[in-house]
């Protein structure tokens, strides 16, 4: 098994969710018992020794992997949430999208300053969501390091401009 | 650690998502490393030999505990979606709610004939999702056999009677 079996085992969907977009479809590995293993035994690989103690998942895709590495690193799991899904009182954070505006929320008791915050998404695309997600994280919290995780990366999107420069970035798969 | 600790790892939100509900947040579990960790050893012994190959999670809480006890069982992780959701071809079936119906679906390819699957989601209330999904996981993929989770189970909503009466549904709280 190898970062290459991982890349053979999504499915690319011409024109999801609107025409002229190529959609990575991540449900392919996730189906995939070995290759899901892998990918948290990879990722598990990247962060053991990181210190990390919470692991923040982007809604939704971002909850199925997020939690799974939590368990392994030892962290706990937190859920960064579109507006009125969090049930208790949130920290917001909005972002820019090619039309209008966006908004990503997280509990106020989730994070707090003596965290070491890995922030997790299935997908870097243009980095709107991840990039808010992670501002609001060190703007609320002051937690003593934050890192970012993908699953995969659409290299050509340069989705990485939009995020905090002086952050680790890292993504396990390229495309 | 005891299913007691993780009953008051809990939180309860009054008047969430409407007027009149009492929310049972499952987020200050999640949060939690010593409790999202039992939480995961727990299911694993609980499924440990029951020959299970593929955990369909709920959206979207199901998200989150799914992929972890996939991993741990060495079953794949398949996403059960609101509709529009998934980017291939789906299966779907509709349910009954207070107020019209919603419908739930899954990737043709996602699960076959060979396999043993567990049906998951963080909360039984009334049942009509999970109902729907098992429906629709026997109709059109005829496992070999389907088994039915929940973090939390509310008793007195009496969500069971919602459900397939010849499945085995274990809960791991009951509130």
């Amino acid at each position: 098994m190898s970062v290459e079996k991982l890349k053979s085992s999504l499915r690319t969907v011409p024109d999801f969710p609107i025409k002229g977009i190529l959609f990575w479809d991540v449900t392919t590995l996730f189906k995939d018992a070995d290759c899901l293993r892998e990918l948290i035994d990879d990722l598990y690989e990247i962060y053991k020794d990181k210190g990390i103690t919470k692991v923040v998942g982007l809604e939704s895709r971002g909850f199925v992997v997020g939690p799974a590495l939590a368990v392994r690193l030892g962290a706990g799991f937190v859920m960064a949430r579109k507006p009125g899904k969090l049930p208790a009182d949130t920290y917001s954070e909005s972002y820019q999208k090619e039309y209008g505006t966006d908004t990503i929320e997280i509990h106020k008791d989730a994070i707090g300053p003596d965290d070491v915050v890995l922030v997790h998404d299935d997908l870097l695309a243009t980095g709107g969501t991840v990039g808010a997600a992670t501002r609001l994280v060190r703007k609320y919290f002051q937690p003593k390091d934050v890192m970012i995780n993908f699953i995969i990366e659409i290299d050509e999107l340069e989705g990485r401009k939009a995020l905090p420069q002086d952050v680790e970035v890292t993504s396990v798969i390229h495309v």
